[in-house]
C-alpha cells in the first residue's frame, strides 16, 4: 500500500510565547516529508528568569535529526524574533535562506559577523515569483507591518494552498510600501487556502487598527509647538515612523541626527535597498552640535529602555558631543513591551531630573502598532475564507483567544502549541507531540534551558554563596586546614565571620573520630549542612555551599 | 539674638519611587526641631535589580541620630507602602504609632509577629480628634482609597496648617467610607492652608477617576453570563472590592470562598473593625466542593501573579481541594503594577492551558484606581487653595509633572524630592540634601543598599561563579594540590573542564620557581586572572572567580 503524502504544520517557536518565531512545514509520506522553515528569530532574556544568557531561540534539534529532508528557510521580514536566530541554524543545516531585499541585505551583515558566506541568504522578489524548494513552492505577499517588505508567505504543495501571514497589519496608509489591497488578496484567496496560518499578537485590542499614517500630523503638532531639542525614539527598523518624523522636523527647519548603531544601519540599508526614497539627508552630531537647539530632531536607539541604548546614554548625560538639557523634549514613539516597564521608567525619570520634558504615548497619538487587532482579523478571515484558521505569534492565551475569535466567525480552527504536529491535508492534529525546547546563548555557548546552569545562577542571585575549602590532617598529629569564603551574603553584622564559620567546621571535622565521614562526599554532604545551617541561624537565609576536599 | 522656629517637609522615601513611603515633619529652632514621621512603607525587590531581596524600605538613619526629638509615627493607611517598615521602625525609635481602628488593628498583628508589644500601636478616631505629639496636633481626615479609612492628615504647628493627603481619590460613591465631601474639604481648609503635600501617582491620568461603586453592575453582568465556576482575584485589602463581588455572588445564588491567607485576614480584620458591615457569609473550601460549580464564586489572592498566591497556585493545580476547569473563568479585577507584567502573563497563560477563560480589565470596567487622577487634583487645589503644592508619592517625573500642574492651576509649588527638606515656613528648599537611601531586608539582616552585597549576587547570577582551591607544595619536593568547582557556567561543551583548569594552575603556580607570586594576595590575584581568562577563551563569558589559598 503506497503512503500517501501529508502536509503538516510544526511551530517550533512562535506558538506559546511572542518572540523566536519557528515554523516548519512538511510535505510527503510519513516519515519521508521535505521540511522548509519559515523563519528564525530570537528572543530576549531577563533577569528574573534567564540571568545571564545573551539569546533565547527555539530547539532546532528536531529539524536537524532530519537534516538531509530540509530544504530552505523563508523569512517573512527582517525583526529579530523572526531573524535573530539564522545564523546558528545555518551553522547546523546545509540550507538556502530566502528573503526579499530589505531583511536579506539586513541578515547577510547579520551571518558576516558569524564567519558565515552573505551569498546564502538569497534575494527574492515578491509575487508573482515563486521560489522552488522541495515540493513547496513559495511566494512572497507584500503586507504591512513596522519595518518594510514584510511579507505573507503562500505556499502550494501537493493542491494545498497555504497562507502564513508573518507579522502583519491591514494598513490602508503604510508610508512605505502599498496599503492593503482587499482585492488582491480575494484574488489571492480564490482557488481555495487549505489553512491561515494568522498572527495572534493583537487579537485582544478591540478596537480596528490605525494606520501608520495617522501617527505623521501629530508629529508636526508637535514639532510646532516644541521649543528646545527634540529627541524622538522608536524601533529603528521602523523606516515609516522614521521617515515620518524626519519629514515633519524638515517641514518646520529642523534637522535630523541619527543616533545609535540601529539608527545608522537601518537607514543606510533602507536607503541602499531603496525602501526608503525621499528620507531628508541627516546631519552629523559635530553639525548638529553648531545649530539651535530649535534646529535640530534626534532621531536615538532605545524605546525599551535599553541601557547602552542612545536614549538611556543621553539620559546620563553627553553621548557623542550632543546632550539634552532643560527645555529639551523626548517623544517615545512606541508602545512599551510588557517586562519592560521599569527600564523604560528608569529612563524617563532620569529625562525627568535633567529637566527633559518626557512624552510617551499615553494619548496614544504618537505611536500606532504593526499587528492586525481583533476586528482586523476577522476582515481577513473574510477575504481569505480559509478551511482552516491556525493561530501563530502569541503566547498561549493569545492562541486560544484566537480559535475562540475564529471559531466565532464560524470557521475551523485549531489549537496548535510548539511542538505540535497538524496535518494540515487530513485537518487534524497530531497526537505525539515533538520537543520544542529552547536554546539558551550563554556567552558563545549554546545550552538547553532544562540543563540546570541557569537555574544554578538564580539560585546564587537569591541566596549567595559559601565556598569552604577543607585539607583534612591526616592521623591525629596533623593539623586540618580550613578556608571560607562568603559571597553575596551581608557579612558585616551579627557576626556573620568567615573565619568563625571556618574553625566551626574544623572542630567539627577536621580531627579523625567518630564524627569524621568514611568518604569525602559524606563529609562534603555534611560540611555543606553545617554551613547551611550557621548561615541560616545568624542572617536567616541558607546560601549555596560549594566544599573543596583536598586530599594529600 | 533668638533663633526662629521653622517648620520643615523632608520625605525619606516616596518622593522618588511609588513605594516605601516615609515622610518627616519636623518644627522647631534649626537644629533642635521636634519631629513627627508620616507612614514607613516597603517596597518589594525583584530579580534584576534586588535579587534575593526580602523588602526594601527608607533608610531612616537620620531620624535615628536625632531619636530624642522624634515624638511620634502617623500611619494614613494600611498598605504595605505605608505600613510595611513599622516593625524596622520601632525596633530601632521608642514613639507610639497613631492609626485608625482598621490599620490599627493590621499594624497590631503585624508587629507581633516581630514580638513588639501591640500596645505600641494607638487608635484614633478621625477628625475631630486632635492627637497631640510634641508642638503638633494631627487629625486624620477621612478619604476614599484602596483600602478602608485611609485619611489625609491635617497638621497644626507653630501656627501652620499643612494637609498631608496620604493616597486619595475623590469618589463620590466609595462603596465602604463616606463619600468625599467637597464643603467639609472646603470648610477644613477655610483658615488658610499653608502646604497641601500631595499624592502624585495618577498625574499622568488624564480622565476624571470613576467611583469605586461603578465596577458593581460590571460584576452583576458578568457572573449572570457566567456558566462554571467563577473565581475573581484583587488586592485583599481592597474591601469595598470584595464586598461588591461577594454582593453580586449573592445576587445570583452562588456562596462566596476566600482563597489565600490575606483574603482571610482582611475580611476577618474588615468585620472586627466594623468597616466591613453586610459581608456575606463566606463558605469553607470543604463546602465549596460539595456545590455545583455554578453555584460558586472564589476571592482569591494574587493580582499581581505572585507566585505563591492563590491565583498562581489554582492555575497550576488543585489548591485547598478546589481546582478551576475548563468552562470555569477567573476575573482579574485589578490593574497590573509596572514591573509584574510577565508574572501576571504567566499565571494567565497556564489558565488559558488549563481552558478557563480569563478576563482582565483591558476594557476597562472592572477595575477603578484608588488615586485621585489629574482633573480631581486639580479639584482638590480648588477646595484647598493652599499656598503651595509639594508632590509626594511617585516617581521622579511623576513629581516633575505634578509640580508642573500645580503651576498651571496658578499655585506654587516646589519639587522636593528624598533626602530635600522643603522650609513651609519660609517656602523655600534647603540647599543641604539629607542621605536618603535604602535598607534591604535580607533573611533576617538590614543591609545598606550600597553595600556591595546584592550587586555581587548580580554578577553571580550574569556570570556564575569558579571556586579555586589551592594548598601550594612547600619546596620542590611538595606536591600542590589545586581543586576548581564551576558553578553556573555550562561546562559540558568545549572543554571546559574543572580537572582541566585545575590542572593549569597547578602548572603555573603549583611549584616554587620565578612564576609564583611573593604573596598570597599576589597569588590570588594572578590565579583569578589565569582562571578568567582561560573561561573566557573557552565559552565566552568571564565568571566571578574566587580563589582561596590554604597554608600549611
Amino acid at each position: 500500500m503506497a503512503v500517501q503524502p501529508r502536509l503538516i504544520y510544526l511551530p517550533l517557536g512562535g506558538a506559546g510565547e511572542i518572540g523566536m518565531n519557528m515554523y516548519a512545514y512538511g510535505f510527503g509520506p510519513k516519515g519521508r516529508e521535505r521540511f522548509i522553515i519559515v523563519d528564525a528569530g530570537v528572543m530576549f532574556p531577563d533577569m528574573e528568569t534567564t540571568p545571564g544568557v545573551d539569546l533565547i531561540m527555539p530547539d532546532f534539534d528536531w529539524l536537524c535529526e532530519r537534516r538531509n529532508r530540509v530544504e530552505a528557510l523563508f523569512l517573512t521580514h527582517a525583526h529579530e524574533d523572526h531573524v535573530g536566530a539564522v545564523p546558528f541554524v545555518l551553522e547546523e543545516l546545509d540550507i538556502p535562506v530566502f528573503a526579499r531585499r530589505f531583511t536579506a541585505e539586513l541578515t547577510k551583515r547579520k551571518i558576516a559577523e558569524f564567519d558565515l558566506n552573505p551569498s546564502r541568504i538569497k534575494e527574492v522578489r515578491p509575487t508573482p515569483q515563486k521560489i522552488k524548494a522541495g515540493p513547496f513552492s513559495v511566494e512572497f505577499i507584500p503586507v504591512s507591518h513596522s519595518v518594510p517588505e514584510s511579507s505573507s508567505l503562500l505556499l502550494e504543495v501537493g493542491g494545498n494552498r497555504v497562507i502564513h501571514t508573518g507579522d502583519l497589519k491591514l494598513d490602508c496608509d503604510p508610508v512605505l510600501g502599498s496599503p492593503f489591497d482587499s482585492v488582491h488578496w480575494s484574488r489571492l484567496a480564490e482557488p481555495g487556502v487549505r489553512a491561515l496560518i494568522c498572527d495572534s499578537t493583537n487579537v485582544f485590542s478591540l478596537r480596528e487598527g490605525r494606520p501608520e499614517a495617522s501617527v505623521g500630523p501629530a508629529f508636526a503638532d508637535l514639532l510646532a509647538k516644541t521649543k528646545g531639542a527634540m529627541a524622538a525614539t522608536t524601533f529603528a527598523s521602523n523606516l515609516a515612523r522614521l521617515k515620518q518624523l524626519a519629514d515633519a522636523a524638515k517641514a518646520c527647519g529642523r534637522s535630523v541626527v541619527l543616533l545609535g548603531r540601529a539608527m545608522d544601519r537601518m537607514v543606510e540599508v533602507g536607503r541602499a535597498t531603496g525602501v526608503l526614497d525621499g528620507f531628508p539627508t541627516t546631519i552629523s552630531t559635530e553639525e548638529a552640535r553648531n545649530l539651535p537647539r530649535n534646529k535640530i530632531l534626534l532621531l536615538t536607539t532605545g524605546s525599551q529602555g535599553e541601557p547602552r541604548s542612545a536614549t538611556a546614554q543621553l539620559a546620563r548625560g553627553k553621548f557623542r558631543g550632543l546632550e539634552l538639557v532643560a527645555g529639551d523634549t523626548l517623544l517615545f514613539s512606541s508602545k512599551t513591551i510588557p517586562g519592560n516597564e521599569r527600564s523604560v521608567a528608569r529612563v524617563m525619570n532620569r529625562y525627568a531630573e535633567r529637566g527633559v520634558r518626557v512624552i510617551d504615548d499615553g494619548a496614544e497619538i504618537y505611536h500606532v502598532s504593526g499587528h492586525a487587532n481583533r476586528p482586523d482579523l476577522a476582515q481577513l478571515y473574510r477575504l481569505v475564507r480559509p478551511e482552516c484558521v491556525v493561530p501563530m505569534h502569541g503566547e498561549y492565551r493569545h492562541l486560544v483567544e484566537h480559535v475562540q475569535l475564529a471559531g466565532d466567525a464560524g470557521l475551523t480552527s485549531f489549537l496548535v502549541p510548539n511542538g505540535t504536529r497538524l496535518d494540515i491535508s487530513a485537518m487534524q492534529v497530531e497526537d505525539e507531540a515533538v520537543h520544542a525546547g529552547r536554546l539558551y546563548l550563554d556567552g558563545t555557548e549554546l545550552i538547553g534551558s532544562d540543563s540546570g546552569v541557569v537555574r544554578k545562577r538564580q539560585k546564587l542571585a537569591r541566596m549567595g554563596l559559601a565556598c569552604v575549602s577543607i585539607v583534612p590532617g591526616r592521623g591525629s598529629s596533623s593539623r586540618c586546614l580550613t578556608e571560607v569564603r562568603l559571597f553575596g551574603l551581608p557579612s558585616d553584622r551579627n557576626g556573620l565571620d568567615e573565619a568563625e564559620i571556618a574553625a566551626e567546621v574544623a572542630g567539627a571535622f577536621g580531627q579523625t573520630g567518630v564524627r569524621r565521614p568514611a568518604t569525602d562526599k559524606d563529609l562534603r554532604k555534611r560540611i555543606e549542612s553545617l554551613v547551611k545551617q550557621l548561615v541560616r541561624t545568624k542572617i536567616g537565609k541558607t546560601p549555596e555551599v560549594v566544599v573543596i576536599v583536598h586530599r594529600t
